[in-house]
């Protein structure tokens, strides 16, 4: 029947493609989240206000909204999209580099933060792992413009390539488990053990999580295809 | 010379290897840094103590060396040694075992703890990451048996493999980012901002964060091979 006409590399190829709308659904679940916890539990988003939470809370939405998930985006659109290669190319380079713009942004709401309320810099396990997360993501970055962005094919493309994927993936678990740990921090900090708020997080954590899942295992199976 | 010898698949199977040495290198210093932090910092380790804060550093020792730190022998021990596909499958398995079994011990020391001093279980991001984390990977655990235990080679392992092995991956994702949480959430909950015992754990956290990408990533590449 129709499974006797598809290898299992067709078939790996279909599932990479669901499990990037599996990605696309905790992608968006978890920006409504952020959405919902920012402007209903907290102060709202503003990143020119006298008020210091809500320049702070600028950064935990931007983090995911405007890197996490715009660095996922750009996985997946190389990975399992069917399109030339020059275009896949060009839009995965495109999406991580609004990554890193809003990611700039993002990491100022934190600092500018930090300054309005007097609070040290750079002391926590969140936000070591987090600063080095995105300095190898733009050093990533660039070697892969270098390598990657010439037209002819080479063999340190053929060398590099499985370095280079592989070092996005592990960019993507880290910038993942550093939202985790600022989101535990978050509650932790504001004692939210037994309030809505506390779950709502929960529930965010849980979302982000399954985001990055679902883009790393969508863009490890469409390497069968 | 040498590298004219080998072909791509071959250096790749190399470094594979090498990562694993690397993997090897971060868990064990995982290992000495988390037992500087339970001895040196904190009060010992002690299932049966009436001092309950010596009874919940079981936990994080636990879940770390036996749960963790196991889970990804198991995974290396399969991908990456030269050994027989039998062999390598009954090691595999039995890691995962004992991961199983102390990752238990592990789980029961924080409920101890609880009880101990009156908390609430299962309420943070942490609790919830990890308890979805070990039911799923017993859950794997038991699906692999069913599914790869018997000799003969079917249509089925075939087609099971690949998610049996992205869902190991995806779940040492999960495992390495609740450690991270816990010891987020420990740090945070007893304010160690500027302390050296801050300091220990945020490496404490980073050492354990690349344990698991080197496995990850030697478990990856030793695909090519």
């Amino acid at each position: 029947m129709d499974v006797e006409h598809h290898s299992h590399r067709g078939r790996h190829h279909r599932s990479a493609s669901g499990l990037t709308v599996v990605a696309h659904f905790f992608g968006i679940l978890s920006t409504i989240l952020m959405l919902v916890w920012l402007l209903h539990y907290r102060e709202g988003l503003d990143l020119d206000s006298d008020d210091a939470r809500r320049v702070f809370n600028v950064h935990p939405f931007l983090m995911f909204f405007g890197f996490i998930f715009m660095a996922g985006e750009a996985m997946m659109a190389y990975k399992t999209v069917r399109a030339e290669w020059q275009v896949r190319k060009f839009v995965h380079l495109f999406f991580h580099l609004v990554a890193i713009v809003l990611g700039i942004v993002g990491l100022h709401a934190a600092f500018k933060y930090h300054d309005q309320v007097g609070l040290t810099d750079m002391y926590s396990l969140h936000s070591w792992i987090g600063m080095g997360t995105f300095t190898l993501y733009c050093a990533q970055w660039l070697l892969g413009i270098a390598v990657f962005l010439p037209r002819s094919s080479s063999e340190s493309k053929a060398r590099i390539a499985p370095w280079h994927v592989n070092g996005g993936r592990a960019l993507l678990f880290m910038a993942v488990a550093t939202a985790l740990t600022g989101l535990m921090q978050k509650a932790t900090s504001m004692r939210l053990q037994h309030q809505n708020e506390g779950r709502l997080i929960n529930f965010l954590g849980i979302s982000i999580l399954l985001f990055g899942i679902a883009v790393d295992v969508s863009v490890a199976l469409a390497r069968y295809a």
